[in-house]
C-alpha cells in the first residue's frame, strides 16, 4: 500500500494534523456504564466531533494489543506486522539515543552472579533508577571503546540498560545469539555471530561481559550483565518521501521522537515539563508555515490509565478538550484525533480495543457519530479500521492524493 | 497471524467457551421481515446480550459460502484460504474415519458403465444409502488389501463413498491425476501419480478400481467407480499449542470431532442421541477443570435450516436459549456464540451472510446492539470481520496475549 501511496501522493498547500491521544481509549468500570471518554466534560470535542467523521481503528489486528513502537507506525501508514523495531532499537529510540547506519544497539540486564559465574538473580534484584544510574557511570568510566569501536552506555530503568556499539566505518551485524540464558543456575552464555559482520559484533558483546564483571566484582548485587534483543538501525521508507509531506513530529517524550525520527519526521523542540500541553500548541504556531504534516503527540491520557486513575484520565482528557480551540484556530485543512492504543484505567496497561478515530475536513459526510467517544464512534460513517487506513484517509481529505488508474 | 499469536499466546487460568450453533444466521421470509433468529423467544439471550458485544463474521469472504470445514477452521483461527482440508480427507472426517500420516483418502463415485467400459451415468442413478451400504459391503467383503496395502471402504450417501489407503510404513502420496473423466460417453481415466509416492498411490487407485468393476460385474446399475480428490491427512498448526490451550471439543456429529481433532482438540465424548443438549452440557460440566477451552457444537440450528423448516429452527434457537442459563452458570471467563455459516431456512443450504458474534466477558464496552439476532448485530461495536479475527478476540478478552511490541 506504501508504493501505491507513493505514487499517488502529491504536494499542495493543504495542512494536516494529527493527533495522538496516547492510549485514549478506555472501558467502562461497569457492565454497560460509561468509560473516560464519556465520562469527561469536552465541550469543544463535542462540537468538534458533529461535524466530523467518527469510526473505530484497530493498529495491529483483531485482539493484539500493540505497544507504543507498533500503534504509532500504523497511524503513520506502516504495517506494524512488516515493519518491526528491534527490542535494542527501540530502547535506544526509547531513551532518545540516536542509531546511524552500522550501529548495534542492545538491550541488557544486570544480573546478580554467584560462584562460578551463575546466574543468581538475572534482574540484580530489580535495582532503583538511581542504583542503575549509579552502575552504568561506573561502567560508562571504565568501557568507552572496545577493540577500536565506541561503546556507549545508557541506563534505561530498573535492571535495565542498552549498549550501543558505534560503527566507525564497518557495519556490524545484529544477527547475535543472547547471552542471557533465561534460566538461573548456570552461567552466561557466550554470545555468537551468525554471519561475518555479526561475529565482529558478538566478539565485543562478549568483551563487555568480561570487562563489566570485572568492573563491577566489588558490587553485592549488581555484579554481571545478560544481553537479549540485538538490533541495527531499521530501515523504514521514508515518510516525508512517501506522503510528500513535510512533517514534523511535536511530542515531549523520548520514544515518540525516536519513532518519528526513525521514519524521518522532522522532531521539533519542545521546551517545558512533562505533556507541556500549551508549549506543544505553541511550537505547532510557530511552525505552522513550515510544514504540510504534524504529529502531535499528548502522552498523559496514557499514562494516568496506566496509574489506574479512571478520574485523573477523565482529567487529562478535559485538559485537551480546552487546548482543542487553539489548535482548530490555525485552521488545519485536515484535523484528525487517534490513539496508539487503548489504556484502560481499569485494565493499568494497553489493550487491544479499537481507538476511536475523529476526521475533520471539508469533505465528510453527515455521520450518526455526535462525540468523540468509543460507544459514538462505533456508529460512525469510518466504520472499524486498520491503523494503516488512517494516513490515507488524512491524505484524501486533504485532496493530496491523485486518482488510482485512469 | 498465527504465528504472532504463538508467540503473544500465555497459559492463565481463564476460560474460555466457544459455542458454535451451525448455520444460525438466516433471512426473513419476506422483504423486511424477521429471521428465524428475531422470530425466536429468546429472555436468555436477550438478557446475555445487553451485557455482551455484538458484530458480525464472514467466515471466508464476502460472498463466499463456506462449507463446514473452511468454517469451523475460520473460527479455530486458520485462513481457510490457506489451511485447506483435501475431499478425500474431509470426507474421512466427516464420516468419522481417522487418518494417520502417510494414508491416502479418497472420494470416489459410483457409476453406470455401458459396453466397452463407457460411462453412462457418472452417479449411477443417485442409488439410495442403503443401496450404498449394500454395495460397499459387496466391495468391502472382496478388497480388503491390494499389494501388501491395507484397504478400507466406505459409504458417504448416495452414489458417493471414501476409500482409504493405509500406508504401511511407506508413505503414500496423494499427487494423483483424477479417475472421473467428469464426462459420460468415454471410460474411467488411468490415475498417474506425479511423484514417486504418489505413483504407488496409483497402482493402488487402478488396481482397485479393476477388481471393482470386477466384484461389480453382474450389477444392473452400480458396475464402476470413479475416483476424484485425494488427500493425505492434512498439518496444520496444532491449536493447543498456538493458542497455548487445554482444549477440548464437544460435539455429537463426526464432520465436527474430526475437524476439532485435525487441529489437535481433544474430542470428548457425549452420551446421547442426535443433538444431545443435555448431555453436552453435563459434558463441559464434567470436564470444566480440566481444559482452558471449550469448542461446543449445536447442530439443528442448521439442519433445520437445511430443511427449509423455518418455524423448527425458531424452534431449536429456543432450545438452545433454555440450555444458556447452565453454560452460563460455569462461569466462563469468556463466552461466545458464533456460527460457521448462515443456513437460511428460505434458502435450504448454507449462505454466503455474515453469522452474528457475541462475545461475553468482563472487558466489553458498552454496545448498542441489544439481542442476539442478524440486526442487532450489526449495530455491535465488534463491527464486520472475518472468522479468523474471532480467535483473537476471544484470547484477548480472556487476557490471554501478550501486547505486541514494546
Amino acid at each position: 500500500m506504501l508504493d501505491v501511496i507513493r505514487e499517488l501522493a502529491k504536494e499542495s498547500p493543504s495542512k494536516i494534523v494529527m493527533v495522538v491521544l496516547d492510549g485514549v481509549g478506555g472501558l467502562p468500570r461497569e457492565v454497560n456504564g460509561e468509560t473516560e471518554l464519556a465520562s469527561a466534560r469536552t465541550p469543544n470535542l463535542d462540537a468538534l466531533a458533529r461535524e466530523s467523521q467518527l469510526g473505530q481503528v484497530e493498529l495491529v489486528g483483531a485482539g493484539i494489543t500493540p505497544g507504543s513502537g507498533p500503534g504509532h507506525l500504523s497511524l503513520f501508514g506502516y504495517d506494524p506486522l512488516h515493519y518491526t523495531v528491534g527490542r535494542g532499537a527501540l530502547s535506544a529510540v526509547g531513551i532518545g539515543v540516536k542509531l546511524a547506519a552500522g550501529d548495534v544497539a542492545v538491550r541488557g540486564n544486570f544480573a546478580t552472579l554467584a560462584a562460578g559465574r551463575v546466574i543468581e538473580d538475572r534482574r540484580a534484584g530489580r535495582p532503583s533508577n538511581e542504583e542503575n544510574v549509579r552502575v552504568v557511570g561506573k561502567l560508562g568510566a571504565a568501557i568507552s571503546e572496545l577493540d577500536g569501536t565506541k561503546v556507549e552506555i545508557y541506563t534505561e530503568s530498573e535492571h535495565r540498560f542498552v549498549v550501543v556499539f558505534r560503527s566507525a566505518g564497518t557495519p556490524l551485524g545484529a544477527n547475535v545469539s543472547d547471552v542471557d540464558p533465561q534460566a538461573t543456575g548456570v552461567p552466561p552464555l557466550t554470545a555468537r555471530g551468525n554471519d561475518n559482520v555479526s561475529e565482529r559484533t558478538a566478539n565485543l558483546v562478549n568483551a563487555f561481559v568480561a570487562r563489566a564483571e570485572d568492573v563491577l566484582r566489588d558490587e553485592a548485587q549488581i555484579n554481571g550483565v545478560l544481553f537479549r534483543g540485538y538490533s541495527d538501525v531499521p530501515h523504514f521508507p521514508n515518510f516525508p518521501e512517501v506522503f510528500r509531506l513535510r512533517s514534523a513530529c511535536i511530542a515531549s517524550y523520548p520514544m515518540y521522537k525516536g519513532l518519528a525520527s526513525l521514519v524521518g519526521m522532522d522532531v521539533l523542540d519542545v521546551p517545558g515539563e512533562e505533556d507541556a500541553l500549551q508549549e506543544k500548541v505553541q511550537t505547532l504556531r510557530d511552525h505552522w508555515d513550515r510544514y504540510d504534516f504534524f504529529y502531535l503527540h499528548i502522552k498523559k491520557t496514557d499514562s494516568t490509565g496506566e496509574d489506574g486513575d479512571f478520574e485523573e484520565k477523565v482529567h487529562k482528557i478535559e485538559l485537551f478538550d480546552e487546548l482543542l480551540p487553539q489548535i482548530l484556530e490555525l485552521g488545519p485543512d485536515v484535523l484528525a484525533l487517534v490513539g496508539d492504543h487503548s489504556t484502560p484505567s481499569t485494565l493499568l496497561t494497553h489493550s487491544w480495543h479499537p481507538v476511536p478515530l475523529l476526521i475533520k475536513s471539508d469533505w465528510g459526510r453527515k455521520d450518526l457519530a455526535v462525540r468523540y467517544t468509543e460507544e459514538e464512534a462505533q456508529k460512525g460513517s469510518l466504520g472499524l479500521r486498520r491503523g494503516t487506513d488512517v494516513m490515507p484517509l488524512l491524505m484524501a481529505n486533504a485532496l493530496k492524493l491523485q486518482k488510482y488508474g485512469a
